[in-house]
């Protein structure tokens, strides 16, 4: 395979350590399509024949075929996708294929591969976040209005309604699009044609294979398109932010299935149970995407740390980039899935949600809010006052709005009955009117705007 | 400072553990920015009078001055910058400070603050890349055609030329200033007004303080809002990326100085002695750079699995955030200019590097092209042969440029005198003339592209 | 400092970049001690003379205290700790200290000191799990028999008692304790002597070093002593894993916390308040407890990068390795401390955590268990008639142990009334008799074992 | 599978996302000598009758034998390889089948599995060390006088001999393997009998399975029992810093196999060639183990991520635990076999080595630790003294050993003819006699403690 210079094969451990075809076959397709691209250009320079170029391309559909079909037998032995198809090209269409890698090196093809899979997984990946983004859209819509505690520090915080958290995903997931978009965007330039590292002294055509492969434009320089790895790297943190996102969704849906708080059911589509405890709806599913948020970090992690002090132009090390790329790309495509089935199946409990959102004094800045306007305190001496009171309704075990009058006043004098139009959940809500709100009207506000821009 | 709800203070180890003013207080100037802006919007929206904003804008004032001099008495007491600058304004302005923190919670105050920040990190990071582009520049533009091996795994494989080599670095910069612009660029959204999570029932105006910090518009959610720390990650993972690119040439750097490569001489401003060994010349700068990817990287580790599988709105888990970017931040600065410094500095020893150049056989694919072209075989075959030939040559211990003409034809008889043309290493790079390629030509091709770009 | 050789100084962004005295005069007492030990040692070799021994030990005793009065003035211009004290030592006992440097190089000073470092560290952070061992132990035995919810997946799965749950943590605990202990053996070596990599020709005693400073033996071989860093690496692996276990103790606080779980109220001494909110007691120090495990993570992260490929014996990468163990020490020491107190604190909804373990059929095993004893079915067939007894009390909004046998029968026909003896709480809690079961008695057991322990 | 309270089947998505049968079929050997343990155990404490036990039994050969033979039929249907073993089992033996659940739960039996899995890995980790060692220890002893530079910073500093430099990796992996040891010993608690979480009814006794299993002991506490993951943390932790030291060696591999350096030649059998450059004979192996240090790394960080903020006392997160420590398992166990047939194989060019020692000035140290013994001037002037005559050994393109006295009494005129004496690669090599020195006759010393140790 190496030519005419080495006396002894390759130890047996070699053989174990060095193929990547266990892994690169998936950029099967991307191969062909590179080959194609090259195998064209190379026949329009008259590099080689036309006939040689219609050989390798008819050969080409032959192997296309027949690893659709599962019948192209993939050996170890040939190392990896780009020489065990140029291996059966040579069976198939004879001395023509060897004319094919004229003017190409392993290290330009296998980055033209590479990034075509990249741009491909960039595509996927913005797909499934659209879908997600739809199915949170739907319940958010159905869900504009409903009453659920807002938390900061899982303490009470102030009620909100369920659309508008949901909306604070698609706002979330709608960013982690825009950073797979400027990644593709960023990556999409060509490779092909820089050869080994130095460029070729064949009168190659860099432009052609670019654009015929959908690329932006060649590279600028050789060995810059054979050494980069930023663009998978940055693939994999656009995964690995989106995973954190994603996760934190995974995290709330463990959370609001639990019976202490019962805000959401899942389907059972959605749930497991367990071999031991019949009584178990497990929300395996959340778990899962949480999980694999873990995962994500580490193939990125592991990619930067490859990449770290790596002199140029090309080392082995960078073998490593594929299997994190395809690990985070599936890893991410069946959590998005998961996910939006999980969301657009799930169904909601009201009530439950309500009756939580009464817990934990969430009206006390309203009150607060109540003493700055109408008794014109400061707002940290108003804190203090609904602090106050907050106290006595807490000793009584009462909600503020349920507070009588004088225990209030005990506290401040000049507040009067005008105060329990702010108390309830309902006014907290709809007074908070400010743009990007959780007032009701602000929420369908934003429907608006979405349905949009999803459709 | 909470209120009237508490009896007990906190406990001491909670004075250790929960205050963040020693590192938030970088976010001074951010923080008083975001007061004068919102304290305006109030004044305009008649929230508070004229006169309240007045004094309060003339105390931040006072206060922006303290601090810039250095004599703002920072307390660990009042746990944040937020709180040391508000109990400052009230001591200078009275009741009035108070009525600044209506319609505003620390929890939208402190992501203002910070996303003013690492806008503002970005932009210095893109100038720092600038810089570094140019020293590079600088010396790729004197090195347009110094010979140097090119090397695939550390082993000879083409000759390039240094400022070629260069000019990969110069690509992989411009695309880490893209990276840092998108993530300006995507941050770039205001989240004052968000409140505590839900809003406010105040009427703020969101896109007066907006457009008065420079955000392009006021954020959509304001769950969002104060829950979302996707900008913090984005812009860690830029650094990331970027200082995985850095870490690269800092390693050629520290192989380059190794007398064996002896490639270029560091200036003594940019090497370090040793304390035992009088001789040494230590490429410090060059390896603290290297070392400090790992830094960065776990910086950015460190806060994705903070926010992994945190519920909205907000924990103070997310404390941790500042400290990861302010450390990124200083680490990336610093290094980019000591690179710049360095490389600006650097004298390259062309001689060394040219007869480095000849060792390893890297005309070897000039060869078997020349058998391509000339004697019309298939590549693999031109390959297979040229690889024997340099098995002869390194038995006879001489360059292909040096074999005679007969040991050639023994392994392939058609070989003619006209093959010594290609086996030069000027002319292997002045033959790379395909676009990006290494050839002198081309590489100038693109010293021009940057001299315009890089002005 | 470095001699005669460079013409010219540092450039300005080098003396901002090498110096790592502002992080490493936390080892001035290491140093001290080390210099002490190859103090006495070079006198007893005669390699030094006694008088000038005297002298360094004099200078370094008022070394000492000016460090400890906080009298020394530390510089930026002499680097590190090592030239600091060094240079302060001649000035207080002239050319004498010039010799304390003989046969030794700030390559083994460095680590040494760095040893001493982190050995002291493990011995604080065993310390550190002990004390919230001790709170742990003192909340365990008083709830040995509080009966709560068991969850997997955040579903009720079986009652337990919270002492149980309690005691799982001090098992953690105490496996990470003996890391710590293990990383503290294994690095428990001199690498004194090793001078700057090769051992010095000076007639040293490596053991007599190695046995004032109270290593258990001189290391054998002097690359090695200066090159490795797998014992910070272990050091940071262990506080890392140990960040993992007290992280998922602070989500349980976390969500104790919350009202719709209510099982345990924090003390207002770990407690704190909202600017805007006045009804809030967040939990503020276990949420950073438990996002500090992300920054031990970064800081592991952090120096296996920059440990890996590196080549011997060392490079200024290696600079990097103080910074991350200092900080995760701090991390760790801090959040156990705090850990401690906030357990310690804690008061115990007994009648809230009883209330919630009746939720979610959690006797369904013991259901199940029920038809395998007496009815002598396979356990998947009494699995299955549980579930499907679970179905009916779930449509009839009843706990298992309050449907009446006849819907049991429906089901199942062979159920009698003895099922009832099974179905309660405190009949499931007890009857888990297996060692290591959580029936009050086994857990009274454990209690017996800790205390002795614990001591 | 869950039995009665299913009414819809699980959604399509989570047949991808939840199964585990792909890599859990790993732990088939393991769960079928669990399965036999606890099978034996009820039967001896009469919780199944004997007959059952024996037909459990029987039916578990035929699974182990089907599944060595590659004939038992997986199923991801049947999610995990836990349930596809009982259901074979039930084809097999029937009813029985459906008793061996009895006592257990998959949550014990899963750990039970993975912890034997694991006890497993640090066996072979400790042995692939060993012979790794063995491997640099003979090139160690054939090389303990072969002299080489001593590098800091990639800068000559003192000559050493390449046998000492090959037993300091001998000492790191020495330590690596006690980790595994350590981690192999702490692990080595049987979960088994833990069931769901919270013990069982049955008289079961864990001792029995414990010591059947080879456990030093069942676990104190059931909870603890099925949560923990510290064990396979701290094997990943081991896995890493190992990773670390072998990348340290890899690195080194490549450096020294460059034509620059030219220290080793790897052998055919582990170098590889390139499809476009015939010359080539890249260390492909070295590379591959380097950059799979990351991948390693970004195992742990993943799990670490996983395990942070879990509550107990399982949760699906953890399904990742297994994929990552098979994949460093993998990882690991393959680069030690690379590595030391590498090593093995490695041809060593000691007159290049010798000849790049003479490059640097290395003997400047012997200089002026000359100066300090013979003029009696402190280190620190000597030092000095010492840096002026590199430098004008370095004006002169002279080796230290070849400058002319006179030069170097221009800078100190007390220098006499002796200084020569120590000047020379072979004088300063012997004179670093200090304990665990690189003087042959100490490296001999370490020889013979190796021998003894790795017999």
């Amino acid at each position: 395979m190496w030519g005419g210079r080495f006396a002894a094969g390759p130890a047996a451990i070699m053989e174990v350590i060095t193929p990547s075809i266990d892994f690169d076959k998936r950029m099967a397709m991307q191969d062909i399509a590179g080959s194609r691209a090259h195998c064209r250009m190379l026949a329009l320079q008259q590099i080689i024949s036309q006939f040689d170029a219609e050989e390798i391309l008819r050969g080409l559909d032959i192997v296309e075929r027949e690893i659709k079909d599962g019948t192209f037998a993939f050996s170890r032995k040939l190392e990896d996708i780009h020489l065990n198809i140029e291996n059966r090209l040579k069976e198939l269409v004879g001395d023509a294929a060897g004319r094919l890698h004229t003017a190409r090196s392993r290290n330009d093809q296998v980055v033209t591969d590479f990034r075509l899979w990249v741009r491909e997984a960039c595509a996927r990946a913005e797909e499934g976040l659209q879908e997600l983004q739809r199915a949170l859209f739907a319940q958010a819509e159905k869900h504009y209005a409903t009453l659920m505690p807002g938390y900061t520090h899982m303490q009470p915080a102030q009620p909100i309604t369920f659309g508008h958290h949901l909306l604070a995903y698609v706002e979330m997931f709608y960013r982690d699009r825009g950073r797979f978009a400027d990644c593709s965007k960023r990556l999409n330039e060509s490779p092909l044609g820089a050869a080994a590292l130095a460029g070729t002294p064949y009168p190659i055509d860099r432009d052609v294979t670019a654009k015929t492969l959908g690329f932006a434009r060649a590279m600028r320089n050789s060995l810059d398109a054979v050494s980069a790895r930023d663009f998978a790297l940055e693939y994999l943190a656009a995964c690995t932010i989106m995973s954190t996102n994603i996760s934190r969704l995974a995290a709330e849906i463990v959370q609001w299935s639990t019976p202490a708080f019962g805000f959401i059911r899942l389907s059972d589509a959605f749930t497991t149970g367990s071999s031991i405890m019949p009584q178990k709806r497990n929300p395996d599913a959340a778990e899962l995407i949480r999980g694999k948020t873990g995962r994500v970090l580490g193939d990125f992690v592991a990619l930067a740390s490859v990449v770290k002090g790596l002199v140029l132009a090309y080392g082995t090390d960078l073998q490593e980039d594929k299997e994190r790329v395809f690990d985070a790309a599936d890893t991410v495509e069946v959590s998005l899935a998961a996910m939006a089935g999980m969301i657009a199946d799930a169904s909601v409990n009201d009530t439950v949600m309500r009756t939580a959102a009464e817990a934990g004094f969430p009206t006390a800045t309203d009150l607060a809010d109540w003493v700055v306007v109408k008794l014109k305190k400061p707002f940290r001496e108003a804190h203090h006052i609904a602090g106050a009171i907050v106290k006595r309704a807490e000793d009584a075990r009462l909600t503020l709005d349920k507070l009588p009058l004088k225990e209030m006043q005990a506290v401040e004098p000049g507040i009067t009955e005008d105060v329990y139009k702010v108390l309830s959940l309902e006014a907290s809500v709809n007074a908070r009117m400010s743009y990007g709100g959780t007032a009701p009207d602000r929420v369908r506000e934003q429907l608006y705007f979405w349905r949009e821009k999803l459709k």
